[in-house]
């Protein structure tokens, strides 16, 4: 009997890249000491005690076994509405936020809100991986705007321009940058912004690392209070990065109340509501933690400060953009790939990275290094390991 | 400057019905006594408390908090395999086994394993609207399977082989179904997945309210147990009614090995994996509270004889079709639609139902009563609401 068929445009993705790369830290035989994991971007520190409790109050209560409203819970919304309005400086309200179980589904809920099949959905190159995958496997077009070393992995105006076509709905931008780290400035950002207007397409801006900015940024950004942003703006977060809690999915969109509204005819689809007790949890954090989060921004300025100063005259290594959770690293041997490389630093040197070219196919010179995992210690001993590995 | 467009496929969507009908009962005078919300389909008694024990125990510790596994936790995957081996008399492992946030997710990512936009996958009419929409937003076309109250609303062979078109990738089943609460008896549904075997289709089997079949069923069906199963069945489940926890979003789908990986690509861009700590904690409830949710069946199977002894002779209004969770019943407006009948029976007689045309537009005679939301005695109050009803 012959098999049904399954969907090419899955079967052909490749497997999602993660579990991929932590496999070859198993053949590392730990001659370097113990394996030092700069592959997924996860703090390398435990949530604060406190949301450990709330959540476990939340989880045990009869109040959230129910299920929520699909948009999220009130008073979630409410919460993180007014952490916005403070953060940009805008007047937004719990109306314009929508919960989603993580910042991957907030992805594909943007995108399935302004893009079906056969549309098109700009990503910068390199991109987020899961951007580039979410929107194959919908069949949605995608066109690159290039964004190389050259610039510091920052978009200009030109490359935006020149990437689009006709049927362009939106540009998909993260900053802080994953994979780079790099940290777009509110005035490029601004004027990205003013293209997407002009040409009536979506920015759909993926801000998942915006809580360890450097911690004299200053406003992120001020698109949320341009007029009309809600025609042409949807701007994503993710709690796990900030909470420590990626386990819990939860993430949020903010964006005009009408998208919302189509948000929810997609959630509704795909899960119906995120889930709840972590939601209750996160609205009680989300005041309570300001603090807490706020040394761990400093904690990561350290580390990034620490990977910067053991980077220098490094072999043929060089660290070509710094930022927030990531560091994009050029490595000296020219003639091969980037998995071969991570590969071979993995096994080698216990050092688990990410090939650059699985956010690109021009990014083989690259190696992505997600060093808030470390602390300042462990990232003083990556040194040691890199300059000795021959290929 | 002009608005960005937002997607079609989505904006002819019209909003979730359940938070729509429930905005009727808000109007309702409280004349009869207490609103009866029979609308949606939730368990009308509370969680076990061990349950919520250990979901509290779970979303407090550190154990969860990180990523976990895209597939889900071994354990829920090992606890469910067996569970599956045991109730279906199968030989699964859990490796067959994905878990997904709620079981509306189960079906997007089943969907979107065997189908791309511009495909076809069957459904029955009526529908579970959810599969409906979840089609449409993907652009995926969809074909109708008629299954009338004359044949007790079960598909028969030649309805399916009557759908068949040469584009169709699937056809979705739910048994015990929603909304009419039919029952498929195993024969039919091994005839019916004979038809799909022969023509290379998915049956895609959403089996929510298995739990709820009546206590001397026996074995729901053996497909599970055919030769290469694994080339044309795709299982669904949700924990959200037998273990009483929507709110906290689980559910699994039982697949080929090949079948799960391919839904773990989906998975990955739909939002990473299943929240960690219900899983921990339902993996321990699996075998632990067998007995509770024996129980439970029974409860409902009360539910369902009261609710039938109550509908014979109640002027013009028959019960069509009772199973598991729902009742799906004729009202006796012949020259209404069963969203003006529906709305008139929230207001008048504060009885929550959805009407019979959000499942298929030919359903208008019919409502749909989710009868377990009520205990016997509530049930008992229909009668005099319904009998008085004016229109
Ligand atoms: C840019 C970016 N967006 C989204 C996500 C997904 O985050 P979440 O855990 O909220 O799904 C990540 C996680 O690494 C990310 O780097
Ligand atoms: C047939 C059917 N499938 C799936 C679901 C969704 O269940 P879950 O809560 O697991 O997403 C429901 C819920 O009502 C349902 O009736």
């Amino acid at each position: 009997m012959t098999a049904a068929l399954l969907n090419p445009l899955v079967t052909r993705l490749s497997p999602p890249p993660i579990p991929a790369v932590q496999a070859w830290g198993k053949d590392y035989n730990g001659s370097f000491g113990p394996l030092i994991d700069l592959s997924q971007a996860v703090p390398g520190y435990p949530p604060h005690p406190d949301m450990l409790r709330w959540l476990g109050e939340a989880a045990s209560s009869l109040a959230y076994t129910n299920y929520g409203a699909i948009e999220g819970e009130a008073d979630l919304r409410e919460a993180y509405a007014a952490h916005v309005c403070e953060l940009y400086r805008a007047n937004i309200s719990g109306a314009n936020i929508h919960v989603t179980s993580g910042c991957n589904q907030a992805f594909i809920c943007a995108v399935m809100a302004v893009a079906k099949a056969g549309d098109t959905v700009l990503m910068t190159d390199p991109f987020y991986f899961n951007h580039e995958t979410t929107l194959s496997m919908l069949g949605i077009k995608t066109g690159l705007v290039e964004c190389g070393a050259a610039k510091g992995f920052v978009p200009t105006v030109e490359a935006v321009e020149e990437a689009l076509t006709p049927g362009v709905r939106a540009l998909a931008l993260v900053t802080p940058n994953n994979p780079t780290g790099a940290i777009y400035p509110p005035a490029q950002l601004q004027a990205i912004f003013d293209v997407c207007r002009k040409n009536a397409i979506w920015l759909i801006l993926d801000e998942t690392y915006r809580d360890f900015l450097p911690s004299d940024f200053g406003v992120p950004h001020g698109l949320l209070s341009e007029e009309n942003w809600q025609d042409h703006l949807i701007q994503l977060y993710s709690f796990s990065k900030s909470f420590c809690i990626p386990g819990h999915r939860l993430g949020a969109l903010t964006a005009g109340e009408n998208v919302v509204e189509e948000i929810a005819k997609i959630m509704d689809n795909l899960q119906i509501c995120a889930p709840r007790a972590a939601q209750g949890a996160v609205a009680r954090a989300l005041p309570a933690l300001a603090e807490w989060r706020a040394g761990n921004r400093l904690e990561i300025e350290a580390r990034a400060q620490a990977l910067s100063e053991n980077m220098t005259d490094l072999g043929g290594w060089r660290l070509e953009a710094l930022g927030a959770y990531f560091a994009f690293v050029r490595h000296p041997f020219e003639d091969r790939a980037s998995a071969e490389v991570a590969e071979h630093l993995a096994k080698e040197a216990g050092i688990l990275s990410v090939p650059g070219e699985y956010f690109g196919a021009g990014q083989k010179q690259f190696l992505r290094f997600a060093f808030a995992n470390a602390n300042a210690g462990t990232i003083r001993q990556l040194r040691g390991r890199m300059l000795d590995l021959k290929l």
